[in-house]
């Protein structure tokens, strides 16, 4: 599922001129420790094959393998048997969720002139993958409703609520409406979301040509970017509510779990989605009128892009076959040698839309990498400290499904002994993308500063940090994570159970069209994304010094300066925010009341004046405001303590106990305003991005949605975690006081 | 030719907080002469009739009337027949320029595939001028030389500098080759005389669907847009070195004038150039490959813009009649009552490239009404004190032929003569723009507040206000006067003579792709442009009054707070323009010498890094800032001297004729570096944008092309031009004490 992370990776780099560059220690080893850390990473390089990673990527995307496929099934069983080989302990552990699949797709002009959608992805030449047209789900959009509309088309750009206001300055209303949006500019589920609630009856993305096909580049079999036929499958689960199971809100979809009926599971979809080509698109665009869409919204194809509606109407009948189907989440343990119940946790998901070369496989055949190499250093008498579990999830890409199954399943023995979770999600050739809790910023920074990129021999610090550069952006001293929004595994561990997780990839230059087609095949992959898998290799060096690490430190690499320095930020954001917003709305209120507005607009075309907005008020900020400053100097105190020296075993075995679950007390019980699922308070997909994160989300997003009551009672609610957060913070630098 | 100005109005605007709201006074006038004045402009616009305007435009664009054509002459004839029937004492000027017209073009692809571009705009639907396809000119750009060469074809985005650095950075060489560029970004003949300095054999044109085509809107006939045939004609001649007719570089082609061998002239191109349509463009775009051109080069055509070089392989044949061909300029005078050698001058140009209906005819007819209107106040007994005097310039398009040959013819007399000189060229429906002479911002304010907008009944500056304020730019307080380049007939006026220039027109809801092709007709006008002529009665209303209130104001209204106000803004502007150039070129060539860019980029694909720059010195401001200073105290002065009440009858005839020559105290006899033509200090258009203006353009484009030497004497020689000013302005304010 993972697009997001490239979009917004360049532009979240942050810079805080106050740290000094780090020196070459390995946090939380001690000097001797480090040195043979060191050792043991260089015999895990030595392990790593590319070869292997071709191999399995050729096996495991062999065929198409979504969920309830054959090739899922054996796909899971193949990994187990290979985790098992090298010395795991596996088991496949099964859940059993709501999967619909299409039964009848229909989408047809019905006026002023006839087209009928072909909705199908056509073999193409030099691609074998390509021809299993039998064995593949055609293209869908998952947990769309079953509908059967016929009404006017009104093209709606991204489908985002900037673009109804939009729509609503030039009297358009979709109620009754049938929209066509672009995919792109916000997680797909978003746009059938608010077309809901703006009262159309029925949903079709299509992909514009100059998001990922021919505006961007030659288009497959080609280049690597999308053809005219190429379709973008995906979920459109209400997953900024919760992921997962639609049937099984919070608990795991056992066999036996108590299952909401179909009718009543609040995360379908309000009215019926389809995703089209644009082949497809492009008769259904020509044939609207009224006014030409604003600049910005016009695509690649070439037309006039009008907004509708009508006169084209459309007929979009949808009918799924609504079965409950079996996962394959592969779990496979290595027991800690001295801190087994401290769990170190790895993972990819296994399930595709359709051959999933690249998303997933390129990132599971990095996890498989990592097991066989540790496999090897087990072979040699080497022991982790600390319990490795190396996960292949299923049902990622309906709704992260297996992850979320798994996660909501063990909850209570996650949140007594996990200590991190690493994500991956496919992978490509370029720069070191990394997102995650800023409390292992420190940590992910020394080990991107310790992993050499396959093409310029420089680290992939450096050479990330000279694509910063040259991009204009501040020199970066440290790897600064961005923050985890949501669209892969990494969200029910950190967002539900606050553990602390991290999601990384190589990307940046490997662009391509195939995302969710039937065109994300092997012969793809090989020929444009990670040509010889060198960056594969590359991602395991990264992830399994990032496991390794966690696994044998003898003080748990958290940190607090990069998190408290980074949380800052993000209240110095929503502050401005809430000026910027005050600003604009003043503004904008006087361009509405003295006429503005009227006196500017064309007279030949329509121009419904805005409503004045309620003026935003002057917030009290102290309570969050306090609490950074209580977790200043906490933080403080913690490293003054550290400063004495590697502590004693006692006191490490009490400080990692409260490190580990130092994460959680980021979380509230409550969660989130109407979304109780996401608890914690720092990071969360945006309601209305799906993938793009909000941080603070609680004041954040009470800003942006104007619910000013609400912003104020949520800073305050910040403040009682930071400085819940901040007291944890304090008793750990008390437990290294102590003898 | 007049396109640019809408492109850069709204960017240009600025504010000066310092300036209090204006009194309902006209300046120039005391209070009982302002009130006769308010009178004089109501009976002038009472005689202002749209259907004039809609039966003079269908006249003059029956037949395309082009420099030479039996209509061009015809049209000259017949306007003259008007004023004279106004009672204006009219001439026809005749010059003999050099016009060359296409004998022979021919471009084809002759590899790897075959395709012969059609270069004709055939007839359309519901068009009758469309369909007289034996009097047009086909397709050109006048004043390319002769050329016979084929190479491979590379795409260069505009043909701007900018735009050869991306392909030095990509390793390609434009020498030998032949350039295909859109149009837009520079004024045309910028592309060819670039792409000659490069080394490329051949500069083909397009016009991209992105920036007047499908994108923009519906096509022609069924919209205003572009369609797939249509090609955009132009000059290409060098007029930044200068304007005019090619072989009698600064003076007059009088039929005995000395020329210039055709070989020796300078502003020809020297390459081979031919604007081509976006159909045309397409099948030779298509077949290129190499690197997928930069985000922001790419149009709005359903293809992959590649750059090339190759393997198209392109043939481009152009042979041209290389004749001299008669220029009329219709001079209509109405003699001063009181300062019969005190000239108002009013023009627009009447030649077309085609039926012209917009380009130029529209701003023509608003002059015809004009004329008509004072000669109705004529009969009534009334008398202009200054001499009118309304032009139709003949041979604008091809280079500013007719108002330059005039003005140079007589230079003399204009210096001592003129008052100022108000330009329009065409019209459309809007917002009114206008540039000039900021020692007129003052009064063209006043102006902008005398006329009612004809769709909202607001003021016209109300009404642009309006749309500035919706756009988010500042509030203006009073007209903010854009800065004159170039594009049309003020050019000689302002920038070879320094005579105070104002250059004006309705625009901004009449968008089109009818620029310079067969299209641009009084069907495509009426229906698409200014329906019901109502806004070229408001541009009469407009510049009625700019006339009017020459003619007539006791004081001249030339006012130097705003010019002072401004040039400081100039001058704010070109000192940070140095500092941004430093902090750039510094931090660029770290990128350099660090190796930052070597490391970002992509291996796979060909990148040269390119050589460091000198770093940019500091520069002495003294000169400038001091004189500055000076002109602020004249400025002081000089008001402080009005302040004491209208000045005695010989006061103001001493100050009127210091007034009128004030903007000459701004050129220099040398004019600028390498165009002594140019000789404004102030203003002029770019040397590398065309139309595009730069201000203290001696000091702006020396540091801009890097020439740091002539940067510091260019800062001393505006430091003595502004110097020299601020005396003139001075010796004003001691006229005005003295008895």
């Amino acid at each position: 599922m993972k697009i997001a992370i490239f979009r917004s990776l360049w532009l979240s780099a942050m810079v805080f001129s106050c740290f000094l560059p780090l020196s070459a220690q390995i946090s939380g080893f001690s000097p001797d420790q480090a040195a043979a850390q060191e050792k043991l990473e260089k015999q895990f390089d030595a392990q790593l094959k590319a070869s292997d990673l071709d191999q399995w990527m050729k096996q495991l995307s062999l065929h198409p393998h979504h969920v309830g496929s054959p090739w899922d099934k054996a796909n899971a069983e193949f990994m187990a048997a290979q985790f098992k080989s090298w010395g795991f302990d596996t088991r496949i552990d099964e859940y059993q969720v709501l999967f619909p699949t299409p039964k009848l797709r229909l989408l047809e002009m019905v006026g002023p002139t006839k087209f009928k959608a072909g909705l199908t992805e056509p073999p193409v030449r030099g691609d074998a993958s390509s021809q299993q047209t039998a064995e593949m789900l055609p293209p869908f959009n998952c947990y769309s409703i079953d509908g059967d509309v016929t009404g006017e088309l009104v093209f709606v750009n991204y489908g985002i609520p900037a673009d109804y206001e939009e729509l609503e300055k030039r009297g358009i209303d979709v109620k009754g409406k049938i929209v066509i949006a672009k995919y792109y500019g916000s997680w797909r589920g978003i746009k059938p979301k608010v077309a809901a609630e703006k009262g159309a009856i029925g949903c079709i993305i299509y992909s514009d040509p100059r998001e990922d096909g021919y505006f961007q580049g030659d288009v497959y079999p080609k280049g690597a970017y999308k053809n005219a036929d190429g379709v973008q499958r995906g979920s459109v689960l209400d997953m900024p509510l919760f992921p997962g199971d639609p049937l099984t809100p919070g608990y795991g979809a056992t066999k036996d779990a108590k299952r909401v009926p179909v009718g009543e599971a609040e995360t379908l979809t309000k009215i019926p989605v389809l995703p089209i080509s644009y082949e497809d698109a492009q008769p259904l665009l020509a044939a609207l009128e009224g006014p030409v869409a604003p600049s910005g919204w016009r695509g690649a194809l070439p037309i006039t892009y009008h907004i509708g509606p009508g006169p084209a109407r459309v007929h979009l009948k949808l009918e799924f076959n609504w079965d409950v189907k079996p996962l394959y989440n592969v779990v496979a343990t290595l027991k800690g040698s001295v801190y087994p119940d401290q769990w170190v946790i790895r993972g990819n998901h296994h399930d595709a839309w359709v051959h999933g070369a690249n998303d997933p496989v390129s990132g599971m055949v990095a996890v498989m990498e990592e097991a066989k190499a540790i496999g090897e250093l087990v072979k040699t008498g080497w022991k982790p400290k600390r319990t490795l579990i190396y996960c292949g999830w299923d049902g990622e890409e309906p709704g992260l499904l297996g992850s979320t199954e798994w996660a909501e399943d063990h909850a209570d023995e996650l949140q007594q002994k996990a200590v991190a979770y690493i994500n991956t999600d496919g992978n490509g050739r370029g720069f070191l993308g990394g997102g995650g809790s800023h409390t292992l910023e420190k940590y992910f920074d020394e080990v991107s500063k310790a992993v050499t990129d396959p093409q310029t021999g420089l680290t992939v610090f450096e050479r990330r940090k000279a694509r910063m550069m040259v991009d204009g952006q501040t020199e970066p001293k440290f790897y600064e994570l961005s923050a985890l929004g949501s669209g892969s595994d990494y969200t029910p561990f950190i967002q539900h159970l606050g553990i602390a997780s991290i999601n990384l990839g190589f990307g940046g230059e490997s662009g391509g069209g195939e995302y969710h087609t039937g065109y994300d095949s092997y012969e793809h992959y090989t020929r444009f994304k990670d040509i010889g898998f060198q960056y594969g290799v590359a991602l395991a060096q990264v992830a399994g010094r990032l496991t390794l690490r966690l696994s044998e430190a003898e003080v748990l690499p958290f940190e607090f300066q990069h998190f408290s320095q980074t949380v800052n930020k993000y209240a110095d954001e929503v502050m401005k925010l809430a000026d910027r917003l005050r600003d604009e709305t003043a503004k904008e209120n006087r361009l509405i009341t003295d006429g503005f507005y009227k006196a500017a607009a064309d007279p030949t075309e329509t121009f419904i004046v805005p409503e004045t907005k309620a003026e935003v008020p002057f917030f009290n900020w102290a309570p969050l405001q306090n609490a950074l400053a209580e977790l200043k100097k906490s933080v403080a105190a913690y490293d003054e303590a550290l400063k004495a020296g590697m502590p004693s075993e006692k006191q490490r075995d009490a400080l990692n106990l409260a490190l580990m679950k130092m994460e959680q007390s980021l979380t509230r019980e409550e969660g989130l305003p109407r979304r109780p699922w996401f608890r914690h308070q720092i990071y969360a997909p945006g309601f209305y991005t799906g993938y793009g994160v909000k941080t603070l989300p609680g004041i954040r997003e009470a800003i942006e949605e104007r619910k000013y009551d609400e912003a104020q009672e949520q800073i305050l609610i910040a403040g009682q975690v930071l400085s819940k957060f901040a007291r944890e913070v304090m008793r750990a630098a008390e437990l290294l006081k102590r003898a």
